[in-house]
């Protein structure tokens, strides 16, 4: 008899499941689109299929233990994912009770940064480690802190906001209605951003070719590694703003390692060098070349189920 | 038979102790010279000769159930005092063992601003609040982020330096040798420092007529309650910055409270004013209104040897 858990993903266009073994061994899977339901009970009755079909080809002798979700802006305490910008569910829905009631499992939600560092901690280049933040560079830029081996919620379930912190007061304007926050720079938005504003200030580069559409993140690493100056400039920049506000989060947590993940991480050294030494020059000297800069140990594809279902054998564990 | 615990609260200038009931009451307390002592063993001597003194005044019929410290440049998890700028002996010094052997008695170690929190915690303000930062507020800038019910210790135990975020990239010369950290901006010192540069830059005020030695907290303090509007904006830029430092601190920690202590705080509304407009204007939208800034319920005088008390009662208690 095997024990799986059910990890599941939810983002903005899709949602990925699968049953996880502990090991973090995959047996089934699926994947649906999120974006097709606009309610709740939409998505949860497509949730259930998924489930259904992906059960199909785990086969009889398995044990399923638990459910984990990973979701954007997902209330661990709660249990509920919260006027989510990014899904067209709208309002506060309380994904856990619905989605144990339609499976009839123990179901545990948490935000997918939280659930990222989760999954790392497992499976990922966190093992062992008791006290680590794991920052997702993606879109925006989201973290998940750890600290004594329990991430850190907060008083309300909300904490790990570092794509909030504000590091240019009057700064540019972010989607939660501030100026400055770190994710308007330190993310692929950011760096598309930073290549604008480059751009507009008359620089030249092939990148001031490309049409709105086609200058996304992608295009801003091929040319950084065709040589473009401008493409590289925006890396370096990228990478001074995160490599200060990872020093800065680190004099708060005080962490053994920073991990990074998310399509950022993609371009390898143009990020991680400025970023690296952007962290060393801004650490307390306490800390200066002992607080470790990780890349993930997990493939993008697969981090998200992972991430849930560790937190659903964490809970189940009693972690 | 009543229980104490006897709380040392060491200073750069002096040391205070105090036998403390569960409950917070001082039984018998003294006090002495840290900077009489220019090596941890003759430090150690005199605070046996000043515990004995204090034993004596507290009397018969009460048992001592351990001690608490709350020192600066503390490591909870090491017991040690390390290479502290405002401290005479040098080096790092196992205080906690030193103290334990010369008193027979279990003695548990933090820094200066985790102690307060605890006090706050246990018999102030922060009373029945599970996640709050504390920030000290004097010469330089302290704080200790209390998570669950836990002090946050990250996994060397010198996470809270909050003092030492880094809010002015290239700013004002710190003493940890960097430079535009918090706590150049947002103390009492930071508060001088302002005050200096408006004048330099030609500013009128009466604090202009002082010399360097009579330019401190208090003489800006005077002259602000006079209406002096240099001194004014001064405490305005103080809080505008430590309001946005705090409110970054919340998005990664998430507290209920901001507890403030310290020396600028005996400023009232002059510091508090500012402090929450530029806190409630940097938070994002789901903690705006929500978390509560608060002012320290102890004494200063008394709030180091009770945080240094109810460190001691949590250990005893198996916190």
């Amino acid at each position: 008899m095997s024990e799986v858990a059910l990890g599941v993903d939810i983002g903005g266009t899709r949602t990925k499941l699968a049953f996880v073994e502990r090991s973090g061994r995959r047996l089934a899977q699926g994947t649906f689109r999120t974006d097709a339901h606009d309610s709740a009970d939409g998505y949860v009755e497509a949730l259930v299929e998924a489930v259904r079909s992906a059960r199909r080809e785990l086969g009889d002798g398995h044990t399923v233990r638990g459910v984990g979700i990973g979701a954007p802006n997902a209330n661990h305490f709660r249990g509920t994912v919260e006027d989510a910008p990014n899904l067209r569910w709208k309002g506060v829905v309380p994904l856990a009770r619905l989605v144990s009631e339609a499976l009839g499992l123990p179901t545990v939600l948490t935000n997918d940064a939280n659930a990222a560092a989760l999954g790392e901690m497992r499976y990922g280049n966190a093992r062992g480690l008791s006290d680590f933040v794991l920052v997702t560079l993606g879109t925006g830029l989201g973290s998940g802190f750890v600290s004594g081996g329990k991430l850190l919620y907060g008083h309300d379930g909300l904490a790990g906001e570092l794509g909030h912190v504000i590091v240019e007061p009057g700064g540019r304007l972010c989607g939660c209605g501030r100026r400055g926050c770190l994710e308007r720079y330190a993310s692929v938005t950011g760096l598309v951003l930073t290549v604008r504003e480059l751009l507009a200030s008359g620089r030249p580069s092939s990148l001031g070719e490309l049409d709105a559409d086609g200058l996304g993140g992608r295009a801003v690493d091929a040319a950084a590694r065709a040589g473009d100056e401008l493409a590289l400039e925006a890396f370096a920049r990228t990478g001074q703003r995160l490599g200060l506000a990872l020093a800065n989060a680190v004099a708060i947590t005080s962490p053994e390692a920073v991990v990074l993940f998310g399509g950022l991480v993609a371009a390898g050294e143009r990020i991680l060098e400025p970023t690296r030494q952007a962290f060393e020059e801004n650490l307390l000297a306490t800390w200066r070349g002992r607080v470790r800069l990780l890349l993930s140990g997990l493939d993008d594809a697969e981090a998200g189920v992972l991430g849930a279902a560790a937190l659903s054998w964490r809970e189940h564990e009693g972690g």
